[in-house]
């Protein structure tokens, strides 16, 4: 029989007694605690997930999430009081002195009442172990990756015909964002980027009122949610003719993209696919201008575990999911960015957003 | 001149030579970054601000958004590698002995690091300093809050004519968030719940593909943001007229919500508000069947801070906005709830989703 993703886990956490994974309140949430119980709703803010040595799986939700919990994996411990929830933690901890946590996803209070509510018990860090355990996707979450690139590659594949000159960069992202909706998506995966002009030199700029002109750069980065599993992908079009320096810089970032995307298979390093694409751009007019890491993991977070950067010391395993996504800043003129959502496989990567990157021209 | 919103945090944090608030990784991101700087955009995530002792504002923002931070409050303190951003760290927190952290909304791995970066701070709780800042809203705020509520309000009298027979729980509530995008909404301030039936008995449901059928509560409950802020309200109609319970439950829930709602006022203890409520509910044949809190605090988070239930010890002030969502939740048959955002004034409190409370039968 398959592993559970609780055995998985702790068998990742050597030397660990138990993993404790800790909700918050919204939005200081963490997804372990969604990959744990294989729960697709419900808030639990405030819950908890426990995984034992022997990879028995606690989940402590209160009575308000009962119900909708008990659809999902692990021993349901329901409290209706502060005191109970805590007499739930000992219980689920009994015996265990090394316990993991998931350190950069666990506010920093809980961690520290875990610690004093439950005696005897030694604060470790969990996290790679969680982080090498959800970045090797199982089928049933490559498929619903799959759905969510999917519906996003349709959208891709609409926006030209969404776009017209004068409406701002606020009512393409909406467009965008139904669309998915539309098409089946649950939801963005996070704020769509939407910016024209200047403002796509900025990665992270946020949709204005600005409107689109004749000559204007399009940058949209979007993605939605399916299952709770995210997509990423970015496309830059243009509005009739470019300055020639943005469509010799689509140029390149589409060949960084390529030249990334190659370095992209099981057992490779992650930081070759960031070298291997910066090189492209740095041997052109464009040194310099390509300012952020090529890729991140992928998953139910946006920005999940892996990261695809010079300082990158993961080896890219099969059933990881990342992002390839070069691009090319020059303030006060435009940016190119083109990205896509990649599963790596045994002898290479598939694009999940498949959609065509070739220059397009509206 | 009026005082900042950092004099106003420091002023609040007694014992305090600075605060920190500080920025994991998406989700892990405090709303309170964006409070302090007054900026709209950006993900920010690995950035900090600093409140020093005389109220001055340091950002630690990297490259990336340095150009998006510009347009904000504060000394921009940009950085280009982690050793840079420590350096800035140091600086923003120099002399600083006592430091005070948002410890439910920081990471426990940052906060840490943050220790041991700067040499001889103690880390303390600023939560309540920054909470009793924040909830207490200044006008800038409460107006960008009355266009979110607008807005819902707006898409909730519309309810009525998106509904018929046969429809899924995620077409009714796809509906609901388009219509908040079309009137301006800048997205859902929280995943909205719409449930069907008996459905409808669970507080936390997440959207399915159950169908509405005659006889049905229907309980949608949703938000949009605006300018960062955000809007919560839910409304529970009928589909032709339900079991008579829910009858009777939808006049109990309207009665309890009046209830509380006139002890909302400034001055006044938070925990009366749902006391009320509770008693009007505990009289009838429905006892016990409230089983979550009256309120809680609305702003840049749909929970915020302040808690309305019967254990909270908060005396409500001028400036608050808190929800008003008594309910009914009977398994197996349905549940209603009725919520408002409401805005505490001197002498009462403003229903911010002004939109009528009467039952509904379509």
């Amino acid at each position: 029989m398959e592993r559970s993703r609780a055995e998985r886990l702790i068998s990742n956490a050597k030397g660990l007694d138990a993993v404790v994974i800790l909700n918050g309140g919204a939005p200081f949430l963490d997804s372990a605690f969604w990959y744990l119980t294989e729960l697709t709703g419900g808030s639990f803010e405030g819950s908890f997930a426990v995984v034992r040595k022997d990879g028995g799986l606690d989940v402590i939700v209160s009575t308000l999430e009962a119900e909708t919990a008990e659809s999902g994996k692990g021993n349901l411990r329901v409290y209706n009081t502060r005191e109970e929830r805590d007499d739930h933690l000992r219980e689920a901890l009994k015996g265990a002195g090394n316990v993991g946590f998931n350190i950069h996803n666990a506010p920093y209070s809980m961690v520290n009442h875990v610690k004093k509510t439950v005696k005897g018990i030694n604060v470790k860090d969990a996290s790679s172990a969680i982080s090498s355990t959800v970045s090797v996707k199982d089928s049933k979450e490559i498929e619903l990756t799959r759905e969510a690139c999917r519906i996003s590659s349709q959208a891709a594949k609409e926006i030209p015909d969404m776009l017209s000159e004068g409406m701002t960069e606020k009512e393409a992202a909406f467009k965008i964002d139904m669309r998915m909706r539309e098409l089946g998506g649950e939801g963005n995966a996070f704020d769509t980027i939407s910016a024209f002009g200047p403002n796509s030199s900025k990665p992270h700029h946020s949709p204005t009122d600005r409107r689109l002109a004749k000559g204007d750069a399009a940058l949209f980065d979007f993605g939605t949610k399916y299952g709770r599993y995210c997509s990423d992908m970015t496309r830059t079009v243009f509005l009739s003719r470019p300055p020639e320096i943005l469509e010799r810089a689509y140029e390149v970032v589409l060949e960084a993209q390529t030249a990334g995307i190659e370095r992209y298979m099981d057992g490779a390093k992650a930081k070759d696919a960031d070298i291997a694409a910066r090189e492209v751009i740095d041997r052109t007019e464009f040194k310099g201008k390509f300012i952020h890491s090529f890729g991140h993991g992928i998953g139910m977070d946006i920005h999940q575990d892996i990261s695809v950067s010079p300082r990158s010391d993961h080896i890219l395993k099969e059933g990881n999911i990342v992002s390839a996504e070069p691009g090319i800043y020059i303030p006060g003129v435009g940016g190119i960015r083109i990205e896509d959502t990649c599963l790596i496989t045994k002898n290479g990567c598939e694009r999940l957003t498949d959609f065509d990157r070739k220059m397009t021209i509206v």
